[in-house]
């Protein structure tokens, strides 16, 4: 577990900070006594909701920028203890349809911040947050931190370099980076609108409204299903540890399920929604990346970290948040 | 060997078409009739001389134009049977000093010159130029394409990523993409004026000036040098072939030597220079590679093509031109 006074007076700047990831490590950052600063660029279509930060509405700094806005940036990376570099955008499919919209949003914009990071704040802490995409169809089973990138799409390619960039920025000015190559996350504050980002959070609307549920072929593909409070807890742990920098992490779920597991458990805990079958449509069959199994010994040897949260309690409390708070969602 | 004929009527475009590769490439390509046109952007310190096209004056297109230059790419691309993609900075050095004239000089352009393609000519064939840095210092000796990318160093994390979503636009249009990845290359046409890129080549400039060269270390590194004939062979092959389509290839030459042996082999074909042991400057250390052996193979397997210049030979050659032609060059 995190200590419960590292973060205490803690200067920390969380870039997509009002994003499903980023909103929810501002909630846990200022209960720990943090001072938190949140950069979001608001990009439509991803993520950022001001309903996320409701419970530390008033306590925490936003700033309305993009990444990539160095006047801006110049001034919000000084003094920071930490970084928690987290704001992109995470659409394999429009990567491939619109290659410019992810350079332009998670590739420039990340250099851009790094110089200023190397002119401001050259040694300071970064949790950069990579992607398993990065592992692509995976060359080795399970994944580990060896397993080669092998990227199938331009979203992935790019979160494969900007992960390089930033421990390069290591020998240029001394940051000091962790890379965690996050899987599949849901839970409470993610965007609910579409499912470009996050199709597993998607299915829980889909559910929650009693529509029909698809699986792509017999959905029999092996998916890690990593609750949000895992998530977090991981990043603290992260954040604290110095044997940690300069390293890269992957991470996994408590259990391993296939996404036809997945969609039945949305169903229960939803109570409502059905699924039926179809065939891979050609522009997800081509970058399906098969079966999904990390091992994340390294991590837990590091830092402790195990995740904690099984599927069906995960998705209870993900069901009851939106539940409640649904007209801020969708 | 190429055959004699394809190349004749084809039209091709090359970027970076006034540098040493692009340069020497359109010479060999009119030569054996094809209709050349070469953009080149120009930009300071690369390798842009309009000496180096000097014999085929007339005979080619030339567009000065960036590479991200949509309102020129998306003409030039069209109606093209072949594009070689060479435009590019080569400075690992610069890369780290300058990320963002890397990212704006190697990455940025890319992508529009690849959008470019996929809405004029998205099933065209192009070869792109990588390099051996992608391999940083490798994880496996000798290299193969096997071997996993660990750039040490910004312009090997661009190339990589780069080469990467050339080959990923295969599935987003259709895009018929070869990448080579180059290693250390050296020969007449290579700019002189500065040792950013190729150091190879700046040392045949300090040895012909009867000036001291500097072995960083005991400079025992092993190196392989190519002498551009030989890589204007094989891109030609490799543009003739479609076993080719969808692959990468390494490329190695006909002897292993060291720095050192470089460094003696130089002196001899000038008859003047010598040299000097130098501790590795810090800069340098840091993006050092190590030893380079390279496996190719699979290039000789799909092509038949092998190095046919040893290096006393390429070097003669090489002096020989600059003797001649200095003026144009420093």
């Amino acid at each position: 577990m995190p200590s419960e006074t590292f973060y205490s007076g803690k200067k920390i700047l969380i870039t997509g900070g009002l994003g499903f990831i980023g909103s929810t490590l501002a909630i846990r950052l200022s209960e720990l006594g943090a001072r938190v600063t949140l950069l979001d660029g608001l990009i439509p279509e991803l993520g950022a909701n001001y309903y996320n930060i409701e419970p530390i509405k008033g306590r925490v700094d936003v700033v309305e920028a993009d990444l990539g806005n160095r006047s801006v940036t110049d001034l919000l990376v000084k003094e920071k203890d930490l970084v928690f570099n987290i704001g992109m955008h995470s659409c394999h499919l429009k990567s491939m349809t619109d290659p410019l919209f992810d350079l332009e949003t998670n590739v420039t914009p990340q250099i851009h911040f790094l110089e200023s990071l190397r002119a401001h704040n050259p040694q300071t802490r970064v949790i950069y947050i990579g992607t398993r995409a990065q592992f692509g169809q995976a060359l080795t089973i399970p994944i580990t931190e060896e397993t080669p990138p092998n990227p199938k799409d331009i979203y992935a390619a790019s979160k494969q370099v900007v992960e390089w960039y930033h421990l390069l920025y290591q020998k240029i000015c001394g940051l000091r980076v962790t890379s965690l190559r996050l899987g599949n996350t849901y839970g409470p504050r993610h965007q609910m609108r579409h499912p470009q980002y996050g199709v597993q959070n998607f299915l829980i609307r889909l559910a929650l409204e009693d529509q029909e549920l698809k699986v792509f072929g017999d959905g029999s593909q092996k998916r890690e299903m990593i609750y949000i409070d895992d998530i977090i807890a991981c990043l603290l742990l992260l954040g604290e540890n110095p044997l940690c920098v300069d390293q890269i992490y992957c991470v996994g779920s408590a259990e391993s399920i296939t996404f036809l597991q997945l969609v039945e458990a949305i169903i229960r805990a939803c109570g409502s929604g059905r699924y039926t079958h179809v065939p891979w449509p050609e522009d997800r069959k081509t970058i399906e990346v098969g079966d999904v199994v990390t091992d994340f010994s390294k991590l837990t040897g590091h830092t402790g970290w195990k995740p904690t949260t099984l599927l069906d309690e995960g998705l209870n409390r993900t069901v009851e948040f939106y539940r409640k708070y649904r007209p801020h969602y969708w």
